[in-house]
């Protein structure tokens, strides 16, 4: 169904997940993919390159289209196959536009949560600072209790599952998720955020991210960098 | 026209442009509007964090609903006023695509961009290293390369103008052209870049971005900080 579709990803990659979710969500299945190795630096590779210039997963073209950028891909694929599968943009007005305002905001949230979880990775030895470790966390922390307070009812089971945008799981739901699963990854500690864990265990039951799970997640523990964020 | 729209907006910053100049392209004149001083601290007085917990402006709120995403906004006006002024989303599949991956790639610019013109604002002064100034001054100086590459013509006069996404005006121009006037208010130089440096000048023009030309702009001069990147 998805034949012309071709996707490199990396395992875990939020970006590359949320593509991911949303190919399964469209029932957009069969289409042509590459697991990569961050840690082999494959995201530099030629193969990657020659689609996407940035050495960034992941790289996505829909024919000879380009969607790199996840946010791009997820609302291309929203836009060009409507009708198809789970609808991911709500119609009634509010919701939508909470749609958009809570999806947008999830770039604050991966922002806040890469800075502390790569930032080994991002700042070179001789530029790290205790102090600026310490003000990475507690930025992640308040951006965290700003997403606890945004699920005002958690979810009660995973057949009655509460949502970021109104009432149904949207295109909110697909590009947030993947942080937030990533912070329980990384050791958050559920009974500080109780609203965020039940959405995380609801959703983690759903067919389409259980599909499209990190294939390394389910071979490694997790951390515990974030255990006292 | 916008009478249920409210807008409390700081002069020069990308994201409260963006949405500007969408409400202009939507022929949506009228709404309420407040400029407040990012100087001042205004953007964290008790009026914004009513709209907008984060103390960031734009707050921006159609009717009851809350927008302050930039992104978000301006996804929302062209989906609720799609057949009214400026087409902001290319009917084309391959425009299309072309616009969702420009205006998702916008977020990088940006985020390079603030990098280098705040990095004194951004990073207390402990904490600051030559080394990450010049490694940020790279980053930019790449990633304007790739934009220049992207306009493979330039803008022949301004009534000939090359957008980012197809022969016409986009959303992928709205929320991108507010970072390249940035950059060049700034002091980038326009003979290293000659096709960003039409393509500013041409959408300089443009009605909707002259009636939204920051103030502060026009009563002070530019910088020189970028003239070497």
């Amino acid at each position: 169904m998805a034949q012309n579709m071709t996707l490199l990803w990396g395992s875990g990659s939020p970006p590359c997940w949320r593509v991911m979710i949303v190919l399964e969500e469209k029932n957009l299945q069969g289409y042509n993919q590459k697991l990569l190795s961050f840690e082999k630096q494959e995201h530099k590779s030629q193969e990657v390159m020659a689609m996407n210039p940035r050495g960034q997963l992941p790289a996505f073209k829909v024919g000879n289209y380009t969607l790199n950028e996840s946010y791009g891909a997820c609302l291309y694929l929203e836009d060009q196959f409507k009708c198809q599968g789970t609808k991911l943009i709500p119609d009634c007005p509010g919701e939508k536009a909470k749609m958009f305002q809570r999806m947008f905001e999830g770039f604050t949230l991966a922002d806040r949560m890469a800075n502390v979880i790569y930032y080994d990775y991002k700042v070179p030895e001789a530029e790290r600072h205790d102090s600026a470790v310490k003000r990475n966390r507690e930025m992640l922390s308040a951006e965290l209790k700003l997403w606890e307070g945004y699920l005002t009812k958690g979810c009660e089971s995973s057949k009655d599952c509460c949502y970021l945008a109104g009432k149904d799981f949207s295109l909110a739901d697909a590009v947030v998720f993947p942080s937030i699963a990533y912070v329980f990854r990384f050791g958050l500690c559920g009974l500080k955020y109780p609203k965020l864990a039940a959405y995380y265990e609801c959703l983690k039951e759903r067919p389409s991210i259980k599909k499209t799970w990190p294939p390394t997640w389910k071979e490694t523990p997790g951390q515990d960098l974030l255990k006292t964020v």
